[in-house]
């Protein structure tokens, strides 16, 4: 697993699947779906749907000024995505307000490798029966943003939080008040 | 604190106020931070900036079919609200990626009534100075949906994630496989 030499918190390899992205409506909340998962701890996000440049740069790009190694792709057969990472031994697992709550679930996955499904508006329902697990963050409407980061964060048990980002050209100090950032914007 | 009635697991009022939302750009972004908001045991959301009646409506919408007594309002003074929540106690926590971080800082907030600031695109300098405590969900860039929601995470540990919503029209039964909502959309 590559991800154990730059991010050495992290052992265990979590993928994000985005399904069913479409250009002109979803392309901010993809985005934020894409910088959660690096964020918090993915490996990587593969996008399904619409092939949209703009979003695949813009991650990319975040990637590179922010530093670690989470890579960001766009994948035509969402349903090759989960056979692959199926036979490489990962966890199926898909994010849905149908499913079972998070607290009851999150202890059959943490420590595993798992491709994490991520719905658009419509779901196909073979994603429900290819999904080693349907899972649910609360049985509420809300976000598939929110839903992933609170996914992560009980997977990685909060470590996420103090991961670093290796080789990266900004970086933040933390400030009690207002803003500080170092290193520059171009290598 | 009219929570503790028909909300009993959570004993402590947190309301966000989401800064300058533009009706042209944020209308998903910001639907997502409130029915995250809603769907992890905030009260309510003040939103400023724009007047956006559609994104009102839909979250009052989600707030009476799915239950509970979220509240969301317009409110075009955000600085009289920092100031009134302040005179109510509550402490003033700004979610910013430059920030101190969460893990570091949650235990000084976690227990108490909170007014969580969540910014838009371009945040005035004064919310800065204005928060009592400037806080990061990691100093990577990514989304203030799911800063939101770990944040909400953080502070109710975990318990946020059982919160039963009274009154609700609609409700999800969990299953492992498919959906099931029982309820009527109209009452």
């Amino acid at each position: 697993m590559k991800k154990r030499k730059t991010r050495k918190t992290m052992t265990v390899v979590i993928v994000v699947l985005r399904l069913g992205h479409r250009i002109m409506r979803d392309k901010r909340i993809t985005t934020h779906v894409a910088l959660s998962a690096r964020a918090l701890g993915a490996s990587g996000i593969i996008m399904s749907g619409e092939k949209d440049d703009e979003v695949l740069e813009s991650v990319n790009d975040v990637a590179e000024r922010w530093g670690g190694d989470f890579f960001c792709e766009h994948r035509r057969d969402w349903k090759k995505v989960i056979e692959e990472y199926r036979e490489k031994g990962f966890v199926i697992a898909h994010l849905t307000f149908y499913g079972i709550p998070v607290q009851e679930k999150v202890g059959e996955i943490r420590g595993k490798n798992a491709l994490v499904i991520v719905g658009g508006e419509k779901v196909p329902r073979d994603v429900y029966d290819l999904a080693d697990h349907n899972i649910s963050v609360t049985n509420q409407p809300h976000s598939e943003v929110s839903a992933l980061a609170i996914f992560l964060h009980e997977c990685f048990e909060g470590r996420e939080l103090s991961n670093e980002f290796q080789n990266a050209r900004l970086r933040i100090i933390p400030q009690e008040r207002g803003k500080k950032v170092i290193g520059k914007e171009k290598g």
